[in-house]
């Protein structure tokens, strides 16, 4: 049994889901560990993980507007608002989503679903850096 | 140390709470690991997995109502509309819930409290046949 | 490659966000892994796990007030109220956030990011004593 660990830094846009299955797929063959688990975790407290339909970009588009509904940039609802109005939706979003998830790894690859994507979502509206950290376990 | 994976075929009668507790907890018999780690893993972007109430069934249909009410079916609120009313619903409910559970197993069995039972999330109207990994590691 | 599992009781106040985090770190200290993956796992299905900002205590107060809106006690809303009017909502809540979080263990700490504070959310109005699991895999 063996473990691996890396990091991935991820630059967004701002709000929307960035795509990063590619990026943990390659890296998980370059490990080369054929069962095992997959841990993606997310350091940041506004921008999350989720795992969402890869086939119809529309899927996207429907998720970012409803998070923007459900937890809207509206000063007036909140306390903390000195890192801006985006600063508390993107905790609330993030509440809601996760910080980390955990993908079994059979024979070589993620058990991903055939429709199935990592997204790290972004809930800050300006361009960041964000940072992923990978952590595998198995032989 | 060591690993063992399995696949539940859980078949859905569409929208609602399936319990998978005792399936898994049978397969967990199986492989005999006294102290580990259990990863649950849902393959679908159109259901997902919660630790809920196992006692009062009660719970299960304010859980199903309150999802519904949350994220209604209502083509105008959506783009993504090609796979059905149901669809863009099913992965908003998918999203602010869970793919994956991770539950320690400590002498043998999952460390679940009294009331915690593993259920399988139906997001779409018609019943479907879904998939969830298990994986296990430990000794 | 070892395991070690341990049992947090954290005493909650009603509800609100309870910050475990030191709690965590001082057991992780004591167990001594270098590289591994932590799972921390609440018992409970009227509280639950997240990560959040731990900075400005603002953070933490919109937090409770957004759920107590998104998910008010209301008895006429449920169906199940026989354990109170706030035990509906604390299901709600607990299935929106999450039983179980999964953090990377590196260099023989947790990966978490600067401003990141593992909190479990008390639901229930009144004082409760939660048990929270952890395990812990690596070497």
């Amino acid at each position: 049994m063996r473990q691996a660990t890396n990091s991935l830094s991820v630059a967004t846009r701002g709000k929307g889901l960035n795509e990063i299955t590619a990026a943990v797929a390659d890296w998980l063959g370059d490990v080369g560990i054929e069962t095992g688990l997959l841990t993606v975790f997310c350091r940041h407290t506004s921008a999350s993980l989720i795992i969402q339909e890869n086939a119809d970009p529309d899927v996207r588009i429907d998720l970012e507007a409803y998070f923007e509904m459900i937890a809207p940039e509206d000063p007036g609802r909140y306390v903390h608002g000195m890192e801006g109005p985006d600063d508390m939706p993107a905790h609330i979003r993030t509440a809601l989503t996760s910080s980390s998830l955990s993908i079994p790894v059979i024979d070589g690859r993620m058990a991903l679903g055939t429709w199935q994507g990592i997204y790290l979502f972004e809930h800050r509206a300006r361009p960041h850096r964000r940072e992923v950290v990978l952590h595998l376990i198995g032989e």
